[in-house]
């Protein structure tokens, strides 16, 4: 197999320990053949201006194959909306796409254990604020699981938690889904 | 000015009243001499699939010349990953992107206010549950708000309330982001 390259995405660049998980990510893409490309290799310096790093993580994305995105819940019961971008991002430029979390609920269920108990009128369920819950059995909001799925890669989860409760950094999923990548594009 | 198409992006679908504010922003889009195409105009009989869903929503995108996108913050501090999602795609394809919100605070503050105060280490601005925090003055994540300016659009804010807190449907926003967007695209 030719070494491929993985956009690392993810919340986890929000961890204090956020570069050392980058680190081991790229460890575990070698373990697996592939070399891991993440976010937060770039020159001290570029880190905060927010015009560089969206030129460097976009960059980035255009000289990774494979897109791989940690879509572990991120301030509410969503994937972090910046990895949401980037899967869209990636799956525009027809790249194989994974996607990996730490917890394995659905979004519908999240939403409850989030905001209170779904309401059903005329057969649609509602949240207490009363707008519609996507109910797919899908991971996340449908363009999301949809475009995954569409790209021709999957969606892991392996249920991780740390002190904060469903591990940010999803290490156990991203394993699994490195896995899975390998015997697909193999 | 030739007639352009507008795909009109956001969380606003989730709404009970859905299909009439989409025909409200398809009727403002005419009187600012655009075409809206809002993510709603398919058969019922699709409404169910999320496949479906998904590969209309991207034939609806591809058929437009501009994104308008509803960045209005949806269950949490951030905009509906869905919509992210979109932003991406039409940014992905080189298209001017304009978003509106009926908030008009940066993604700093929402963060505070809705998971508690933001502590500083070493310079670097920590939630509640000990992960950094976007500090650079923009309405949400870099990759929406950069990718935005970038594609040449900008981003509106105007404060409106309902029942709820800010409107979901933003319409002040969404006809100030429709003046700005035909000044510009004059």
């Amino acid at each position: 197999m030719a070494e491929k390259t993985i956009y690392l995405a993810g919340p986890d660049v929000f961890l204090p320990d956020a570069v050392a998980i980058g680190r081991r990510k790229q460890q575990l893409c070698r373990d697996y053949g592939f070399e891991g490309l993440f976010p937060l290799d770039k020159d001290e310096e570029t880190e905060a201006d927010a015009t560089k790093i969206f030129r460097a993580n976009c960059d980035l994305m255009r000289r990774a194959s494979i897109g791989m995105f940690n879509l572990t819940p991120f301030r509410g019961p969503s994937a972090d909306v910046g990895t949401a971008f980037e899967v869209a991002f990636m799956f525009a430029a027809g790249k194989p796409l994974f996607g990996y979390a730490s917890v394995t609920t659905d979004y519908y269920d999240r939403v409850a254990a989030t905001f209170g108990p779904i309401t059903r009128r005329d057969g649609q369920p509602f949240d207490q604020n009363d707008c519609a819950v996507e109910d797919f059995n899908l991971y996340d909001n449908l363009m999301i699981a949809r475009a995954i799925e569409d790209s021709g890669g999957v969606l892991v989860r392996v249920d991780e938690n740390d002190s904060r409760g469903p591990s940010l950094a999803a290490l156990k999923a991203f394993q699994a889904g490195l896995e899975v990548a390998r015997s697909q594009l193999r």
